[in-house]
């Protein structure tokens, strides 16, 4: 690819808050041309009507372009679909050119696991482990590099992973308290993120049966009985904030993070020092008995969506993994 | 009625925003006895599994009993309906029992009025003006004290009121501003109300056309084109806080206030003062050029809804108007 | 004391959080008369000018009165001042009158763990666990009912007390998130606690280094060494959440509840529920590896703080516990 | 200057707000190198120390620099010191190198009308109106180009006059309700803007007295006596939102925006379009009685201060103006 080429992206289902996100991070990188974005609902409806903060920054179009054009006329494709529509999809563009999923359809590599927690059969089961590389640039960079289909990592997963890496393989047990905005719900409007229902309000849910536990335990090195772990909304927008309380055989070892780029090891983490940057913020420290108290932070949709997605793209191109993800965020977000 | 005995209360539609907030008033009020918790959708619900802040502090349930029982049974009825549902239902009450109607059915007088801002005609045009008292205490205690029907009034309508009310029949023009508090949307959760939406946001919605303007300008003895009003949701819970630039032919006459017992006429109004209590906060200073400018704030679901309901039940039962209404509340809401 | 006599109540240090918040609990109150509103900053201060939200319901003064005089004329003092303060003057109230000392200084038996928290000598190292009684009614009813002097637990340590009561003399370690709104870092403007800097942010402090470490693990018959603590400030105004994860030898035994009005057992937790009324909920399930997930919330400033001191208010004149604590608070806060 | 140069620009004041925005702004900036970071404060403190959420971006280092050599080394030097001590301190880079003074200490032409608006009298009142262009690029873009001292407007100032020139010279009348975010406030703590204090609350302040109403007036060609201005803080960190109700002589004349890089003349303003980008949105309607019911929103820190700041240095240097603002912020802020 010369210096002035750029690669086609598309975006199927552009709508939600990954695909607003992603809109963000792809728009202004050096090396991108957006193709299609799309939505079903829409056959030709100007990208600043749904997102009015874009007015006057493109004359970008979101059309429901079928399935096989965008293959076609694409370099790159990012689908943001809900978990199961994925499944139905993905064939059209495998092959046809590189897929990013940014479901959870085929982050795992067991069809059983995937059942468990997701509470349906996989409809590609002969794929898990197979046809997907997962997103996690810290740990599969190198096969990234190559891969023409990539499953981007859940949210909570992702920082879940980050923290207890350091640790993998030693872990006796992991307790986490994962505290998340309300971005982290998606954007259909109900009850408990209404914003009455919020302000104000911390609640956990779905304490040790997230679906993103499979996910964390393999990183880890774990089963899901080493691991408690209890997601909890918060009244914020952006951003992920989780304490883990780990015993472990062992003290961590940081050097897995060496030359990283978007992973900051630091004193003391705070949510805001993450909000609207792509960076993942890990502190560690002495507890009592032997148990060490991890900290981290990400932003949901940056480093816990977009961003890695960005990471991977870069990572499939050929592309420097940081570019279009160096921007200087808001310094009071 | 003795002084141990106690009125039987039953609301219609205990789920939503008023309604609790209804229960919130009731359920300390010593002359009152909760007869009816009705909502279609629960046989025979513990009112806590509703509203789990309740637990341990009543055994409540809530029913679908048919509204002939319910008035057959209670003194008094409020009726916490969607707009037209309470046109539809109200005459099994009429007669029956006392009943103080929370929608927007019966706060008009004229059929076409109704009609053009609420885009659909009323059901029984011949009632407006004629079997409801407008419930607002300030301008009709008197009358509400023999009245079996009562409209209660309009959140942002009973603070633009107040603050017009000292100018009334004196008005050349009146530009009002005004910011209003999420549940002030009510409790259907949808995009404009989901927290990560509004969260950090400020936007104005159906200016010089909100359905509260014909309760205004009679209050204010003005037409529609003397008034000029931006209502504008803001990323709070609770509460409305208004800003009028009023041309007048004389200086406000605060008179009308005078032993009110829920006005206070004030140097300076803060929000946050009337949170959670059931005053009606009132400044005024002299602009330019003979502009008044007038600022007003109330806690929308207590002196906006619930209190004046409150207020309006205690006149029609001889009751002290402020019984159940002087609790104090937060400090810091 | 007969049915009419009202018990004469002073608070000195009036303006906080705290002090605020006993104004709210003590005014409706129906067996107290406020008798001094005590700051060393006014001489005679009408109090609704240091609250305005107070405007028009009573005509209160805010004095510098001397503490000798709130002594002699009052049945019972609540000490509102920062800690050391409160070590310098309780004795001119000791002996006169019955005291509530809202601080951390007489909440502890051993002077070197309050040297070793607080940083400083303790000045009267003897009274401590003789001179006051600690003031958490669901350990010290008994003591309290005829106590002259009481110590009003720490709003966090409240909390995590009640979390690890059922699990008393049993725990072999307890790893504690705990979540704080802003109102818990008092009433001095300071940068962390800026509205801009706290939006949107999470941070934890103080980690295993908490002052209210020594009080929560007296209770929980544990030493330093099998606690690890995070409290965390989180972007609310009001309210305590947290979650433990407790290894113990058996069940947590939540008997110890029985009767307590003001305690909660409940399936989950939320942190809406508890905010403005004194309860405090606590949930538990099940985790991995024989570990209990246990969690709680309170109202830091209610139950947290004046709830408290006015249930031990009330145990110390005989009154029912829950005089004055059965407010119904907004159901959406 | 070759396509490879850069101008060298220094920041004197860095911590607050303001100088924080900036370096969000310069840090990406393509033609641009931080030369000295300046605070009293500070010997060689790192950025990251200050700043923790740029860990790991960069290594800059933040001074107490004297100010002649920071006269010396820089290009251009950003001002960002409070109301006075800029006129104090301008001399030593006047002549120098280029000046952009972010205080309120050169925006106004008469020193009475300083003096009037800031209690005290201008220590420099020859320059006034002289030595300093008023950063407005939309009114005197072409003035700027040649600059070499520019007073930067006021956030408030700047929102309100885009709202007003459509109709400059033809106002009879303006009555403007203006909200602002808690960062509008600076970076000192202070009770108003605690976050107890604020969070849920709105409230008006210096009615008809803002410092910022004779930059108002003098682009609106109005007096004093034309204006109604109700500065308002609201519970948000960013963003301006304001409403205007203008009696004019005849209708706006938008042309005035023609071509405008970061004017948005639309439909419908909403805050959250504004948060974190450049653009100035404006929206009108007709209201009664001849009055025009404009609306307008930007971002307090970035068009209010920082960005617009960028604009004039784009211009002073002969760079597009829109170099470096046109990033592509959070979707949803």
């Amino acid at each position: 690819m010369t210096q002035h080429e750029k690669i086609k992206a598309s975006i199927i289902g552009v709508t939600g808050f990954t695909g607003a996100e992603l809109l963000r991070v792809l728009l202004p990188h050096p090396h991108v041309e957006l193709k299609y974005l799309v939505s079903r609902q829409y056959e030709a409806e100007p990208l600043s009507n749904l997102f009015p903060r874009l007015q006057g920054t493109n004359d970008l179009v979101v059309t429901n372009t079928d399935h096989e054009t965008v293959a076609k006329d694409s370099d790159v494709v990012f689908l943001c679909l809900p978990h199961v529509a994925s499944q139905e999809v993905a064939e059209t563009f495998l092959g046809q050119t590189k897929l990013i999923d940014m479901s959870a359809d085929f982050r795992l590599d067991d069809p059983a696991m995937y059942e468990k927690y997701y509470k349906t059969p996989h409809k590609k089961p002969e794929w898990l482990g197979e046809r997907f590389v997962y997103g996690l640039p810290e740990l599969n960079r190198k096969t990234l590099k190559s891969a023409d289909a990539v499953a981007n990592p859940g949210c909570n997963a992702l920082l879940v992973q980050m923290m207890l890496l350091p640790f993998a393989g030693k872990i006796k047990q992991a307790d986490v308290f994962l505290l998340t905005g309300t971005t982290g719900g998606g954007r259909s409007p109900r009850d408990p993120l209404d914003h009455p229902v919020l302000t104000g309000n911390v609640r956990s849910y779905l304490i040790n049966q997230h679906r993103h536990t499979p996910e964390i335990i393999r990183t880890a090195q774990i089963t899901e009985d080493q691991l408690n772990f209890t997601p909890t909304a918060g009244p914020f927008l952006r951003g992920i904030f989780a304490t883990g309380f780990v015993q472990a055989e062992s003290a961590p070892d940081f050097s897995c993070f060496d030359n990283e780029p978007f992973i900051r090891v630091c004193d003391k983490v705070e949510l805001s020092n993450v909000v609207s940057n792509n960076f993942c913020d890990i502190s560690v420290q002495d507890g009592v008995n032997g148990t060490y108290i991890i900290q981290g932070a990400i932003d949901n949709l940056l480093r816990g969506a977009a961003g890695t997605a960005l990471q991977n793209m870069n990572l499939m191109f050929g592309f420097d993994e940081a570019t279009g993800l160096t921007f200087n965020s808001a310094m009071y977000p």
